[in-house]
């Protein structure tokens, strides 16, 4: 329970902290040196950085990046950002939509009919309670008193809350398929629309090569549109060559930039310095060598290596899947929904992830592989969120100062200086929370990966749906019920003396410190908007990782880019928390609504900050063509149908006798989500035909939508190889069948040049090859 | 509970009964008059019946039937009944196979087990419990003593019988399958192949019309294989028209040959007598007319209202649903998979079912009103299963002797007379429970006709599956509970003096009177399959009804044909019914293994007189495709599932501690059915590509794949009109969109006759059309 003067005192330091932020940004964001972190995205098109509205002294005035925001359009978010951050940042347009218009309700009703009674003030004065209310306790539905008819106004207000929600997720779905469906009929085809993959591909008859299979059979059912075909081949050894040749190339330009800055440097004369390095770990010890010259032997000795390798893999290591080229956008979008085989477990066509998120390693996983893994990674998932918090607390137990002086005598004098004692005092209990919660994310994803799933958005979003849970299990009810055993430890005692410890008197019990816990929530959302937000804007860790790395480690143009390579929207921990926020909003919004207010500035700032990062900072790896939004619909569906549960049990504690009209709401939105499921969800799975039919103007080569899908690791080696003539119709056309193109498909044939368009390769190339692990 | 003695009585009775109709049907079965009736489908196909294996007198040996049933092939089966009577055979032969391979270790090994241990004996000596047991529950698992060694015995029984029904389920499966991809694969293309309903059409533009929109639509998306639609309409009072008129037909007829044979009569001379008929209701009251007359003009009357209902229907009644045609199956079986439009709740393609099980009326049931219906029939679905026992009860308890004679005095004098009495009091009671029973099916099938399928299969399969949980939850519970609280009102009386009346020892009464509950539903099983198979091998009843209207009603060609028509199989109280006793002998299988014997003989003689029925009787009225077998399949995994949870109940009564052991059994049966439903199913909703693409060598004509599609009410009145041609190019062609055939496509244009050939149309005009109430 949070005190008045503790709210208001922890709500003001996360302010200062978010002025303090957004100053250092404003200041920063201008200066040259700093371009690449404040502005990679542009960067990397080719734009320049917007002019500064400077106020003077080299600052911009602080809303001038929230004036860009605002004035950038929806086309323009999808065009520069791509359509995933656009559904990310619609997330919170549609956030900030709810809240509003519950708020409408909540706030200028609910929050009088709660502040003119005076229920908290009766029950501080009964002895047998010994309850402790703070005065923002009196405007929530805490203060109004058990049975009265003040609650019907709450309850109107769930109803509300539960309609609004229902029609502005409705229009919401909608538009985010209008918004789907432009970008698939988009005139400019992307190489994935015109690819399958197929799994479970039943095993070769004898003498029979997998490509002969797979074409026969697709020429079988798909005999004007079917292209070609690339397998799927085991690629462990391939792109471990291949990682080790792309870092013998970088070390080798390392070395030669070394030596070329050395020459200008006075200190060792026209001739420079070869630099020197020890073959040893880390270069710590062994044998001290040229650079240059070690690298280039290297590169000389894996490169054939490596080409022999890609030839040994695309013969010996084919595996019963494939990746399958048509010719028009529309044969590959009704491949992608239909049946191929009797029995699911062979043959299963489905729609191509994009090039870039296609997780190779998985395409072999076999039908039967993926039910049990599924099954095994859902159990884990379930003990991980029930239990996560268990080996926290032992650790946490565990990691005294006394434990560590007793176990790890060596540390002794360093622990007794006092400063450094009291900050392992301070900080060692909350040490093991703090890295173990770092580590989940990661945990999410390789269990997610494990599944078997076939695409990296997938993986993400499957992470980021246990994650949710994660949160909602541990932060929401897990506050809840150590925030009521703590808070109200006396009271149990109390209870527990004078006999009267049964379950009614634990309810109730929980219902008092409902209200109360919101004010802890309101502070936990506050926080994470201020100080969150004003982080993620000023960007201050990868700022200073960016200018250390500049000055100490790079030295050719490639490293100094990789030093501020953006990266992707976060979505794995992003999604999850902006969720929970929601789900908090909307579970006290009736209750509580003092949340909502705050759940409104978070969303709101949080609609400027990402707007700003999608226009300005964040390159997205790949799109999954808003295919997070679902996903999205469904878990603020589940906060809203915690809210309703909430909501009953606190209606019950009140003693409201009606509290039975409620109990329609949960089954409204479970119907509610049902009939979205049936109606919306289908567009997601599958491109509607109607949309893959319209007119393409720009379509891409085969042999770029083929090489789109290539593994880098197959592509690359080959470039530096001499008889690279002699291998490209060698032994690597094994895995790429070759049909002959035909002249009236869709997709451009090399010779019409003129049309095609080659796909455009991001401008770094290290995210360009699809994930090989 | 059963004793020895009435249980042995009562086999002996049922197979007295089935002895007995055996012997009538060997001897009527060759008499010429009676081979309509049991010959219908081959004299419907223009086949002679077998050649009698005479034992002399006319005699046929009675086991020749058998012979016949058992030589005939697969193939045979399915060519001569079709796919779905042959699946429905197939369950027998499933089962069979099931209860065979338990009985193989259950039998032999459990039975001597439980005969050899004395817990019966030992409770009957007792006091407390007062048990009073038959000679039968001492070989059944009652008998073995708690926690005794002996118990792990019946529970290897129990992994025994899940691992034998998932083995062969699994192969069952498969096996359908293979047959369902020949049928579908077969080079006789069937209509519905090249046919798919569309749904949900959204509203037109504004002067568009119907056929335009569906036209432009189609003719975007499959441009190359698209070949026309037929809009449905509402045809309630065309279908009112057309029946009126189809009635006078039949009357002109019979009038007519009425007229012709009492000219060929002494009595009236050659000129014969005119029949003449009262206009009143039933012809009881209102003016005498000359009948020829009267329906002659009631023809003339009724022909060109008729056409101009039809002329206004198709114009101004057309509805948001249509029925969409394809130039090949392979077009067509793409189309039904793929999803049209982005938007779920528009342009719903389907896989059209086969014409004469479309139902028209429930096309143009929207999106939403399937939804709100489907849930308000599984809600009524639910209170009928759980309640429908209670109005029964009630009506009993009220239509006692006395009250009726109460309420309805005029009755007295009749009820009397003593036998009249003694039979009025002894089927008084059970009338209710008759009637109710026998009004169960129909109301299942409005239901589900309600939730507004499009096909008459899955009406018949939705209300199967309902029929089951009625059975099993008011046959197996019921019988069970009622059974246990009846028979051991003794006990329970006790119980509740001493003092003892506990939750623990309901249960432990409970599980005591389980193994005697099995002797009841021994009887109930050798009763059914005793005389209910001898009554449907015999066919007393269509035998008498047959020769009855033969001799006072029938006077034409046709009116004779409709007394003899055999129908189709009645899946619909049958399969419920049949799976009702496999759930019996998998519940019973392990605690009472003498079940099994029994079982067998029901599944085994049901084999041979269904193979019978199919071959020689019934006539597909239409296909399914074998779709019943999905249904099948989850049914008996669904009693598998009730008999697992049983012996896990049973086992814990008997205070055996391994009982931990079989906790995995009903997971397993999830997992099972799961994985069977991901693998298997999919085909059962989708044509696979692979097999639709598979040569067609005999393809219907598009004119007449158009024609089984339309309802024989528009049809058929047009051909009496002088003026058809007019007709033909008029307004009717207005539902109908007409594009250019094309000359590549797989559909036969009228032009190339030679290759096409006519849908064969059924023998009975009457069974032809859709179905339109």
């Amino acid at each position: 329970m949070v005190s008045t003067s503790g709210f208001i005192t922890s709500l003001g330091t996360s302010f200062l902290i978010f002025v303090l932020l957004i100053l250092i940004f404003s200041f920063l964001s201008r200066r040259k040196s700093n371009l690449p972190i404040y502005y990679p995205a542009l960067l990397l098109k080719g734009k320049a950085p917007p002019e500064p509205e400077s106020i003077g002294c080299g600052i911009r005035t602080p809303w001038a990046w929230m004036k860009e925001a605002w004035h950038a359009t929806g086309e323009e978010l999808v065009e520069i950002a791509g359509l995933d951050a656009a559904v990310y940042v619609y997330f919170h347009t549609i956030a900030v939509k709810i809240i509003f218009w519950t708020s409408i309700f909540c706030v200028p009703i609910l929050i009088p009919i709660a502040a003119t009674d005076n229920n908290n003030e009766l029950q501080a004065q009964d002895p047998a309670t010994a309850a402790n209310f703070s005065s923002l306790d009196n405007i929530a539905m805490g203060n109004v008193q058990n049975k009265s008819p003040r609650l019907w106004a709450f309850l109107i207000g769930g109803y509300w809350l539960s309609f609004v929600t229902y029609y502005i997720l409705r229009e919401a779905y909608k538009h985010v398929i209008e918004l789907r469906a432009k970008d698939q009929s988009h005139v400019r085809a992307k190489p994935e629309q015109f690819t399958c993959v197929v799994r479970d591909i039943p095993p070769t008859a004898k003498e029979e090569s997998r490509e002969a299979q797979v074409d026969a059979f697709f020429k079988q059912v798909h005999p004007e549109t079917y292209e070609k075909s690339l397998i799927v081949t085991g690629l462990s050894k391939t792109s471990k060559l291949w990682a080790e040749l792309e870092t013998a190339k970088a070390k080798l330009a390392h070395a030669e930039a070394v030596f070329e800055e050395s020459k200008s440097k006075s200190k060792a004369g026209p001739d420079g310095v070869r630099p020197q390095h020890r073959t040893g770990k880390f270069g710590l010890y062994g044998k001290k060598v040229d650079s240059i010259e070690f690298w280039s032997e290297k590169i000389k000795e894996l490169t054939p290596k490596l080409v022999e390798e890609q030839r040994r893999t695309a013969t010996e290591e084919q595996k019963g899947a494939a990746i399958i080229f048509f010719n028009s956008r529309r044969a590959a979008a009704e491949a992608g929904q239909e049946r191929h085989s009797p029995f699911a477990d062979r043959w299963e066509v489905l729609p191509a992830p994009e090039p870039r998120a296609l997780v190779w390693d998985n395409m072999d996983v076999t039908f039967y592989q993926r039910l049990v893994r599924e099954k095994v990674v859902y159990l884990i998932t379930f003990f991980t969120v029930v239990f996560y918090m268990i080996p926290i607390g032992l650790v946490a137990a565990f990691t005294t100062l006394p434990n560590l002086t007793k176990y790890l005598p060596f540390i002794k004098p360093i622990v007794d200086i006092g400063v450094v004692k009291a900050l392992i005092e301070a900080y060692l209990p909350q040490l093991a929370l703090i890295v173990f919660l770092a580590l989940l994310p990661k945990l999410l994803l390789t269990l997610s990966k494990a599944e078997g799933i076939i695409s990296l958005d997938h993986i993400v979003r499957a992470a980021c749906g246990k994650m949710y849970y994660f949160v909602v299990f541990n932060v929401f009810l897990g506050f809840t019920i150590f925030g009521t055993v703590f808070g109200s430890a006396d009271s149990i005692k109390q209870l527990k003396a004078a006999g009267n410890f049964s379950f009614n008197s634990i309810i109730e019990l929980f219902g008092a410190s409902l209200p109360p816990n919101a004010t802890y929530f309101i502070t936990f959302i506050s926080f994470k908007f201020l100080a969150g937000y004003g982080l993620e804007l000023s960007r201050l860790v990868p700022l200073i990782v960016y200018h250390l790395k500049k000055k100490y480690l790079c030295k050719t143009e490639k490293e100094v880019q990789e030093a501020w390579a953006p990266g992707p929207f976060e979505y794995m921990p992003n999604v999850p928390n902006d969720l929970l926020v929601i789900t908090l909003t909307l579970s006290y919004a009736v209750i509580a609504p003092l949340i909502l207010p705050f759940g409104l500035a978070y969303y709101a700032i949080g609609w400027f900050v990402q707007r700003n990062q999608a226009l300005k900072v964040y390159v997205p790896e790949y799109e999954s063509g808003g295919r997070m939004w679902p996903h999205i619909h469904s878990r603020i569906l589940v906060g809203l149908f915690v809210s309703q549960i909430t909501m009953l049990g606190y209606f019950s504690v009140k003693k409201f006798a009606y509290v039975v009209l409620l109990i329609p709401l949960p089954f409204l939105t479970l119907l509610f989500a049902n009939v979205c499921h049936k109606v919306y969800y289908p567009s997601f799975r599958y491109v509607a035909i109607a949309v893959a039919s319209e007119e393409v103007k720009e379509v891409p080569t085969l042999s770029s939508v083929v090489a789109a899908f290539t593994p880098t690791c197959l592509l690359e080696g080959s470039n530096d190889v001499k008889d690279i003539d002699k291998y490209d119709d060698g032994s690597f056309q094994d895995a790429e069948s070759h049909l002959p193109s035909k002249t009236s498909s869709g997709i451009a044939s090399p010779a019409d040049g003129a049309l095609a368009i080659p796909i455009a390769s991001p401008a770094d190339g290290a995210l360009a090859h699809p994930i090989v692990e």
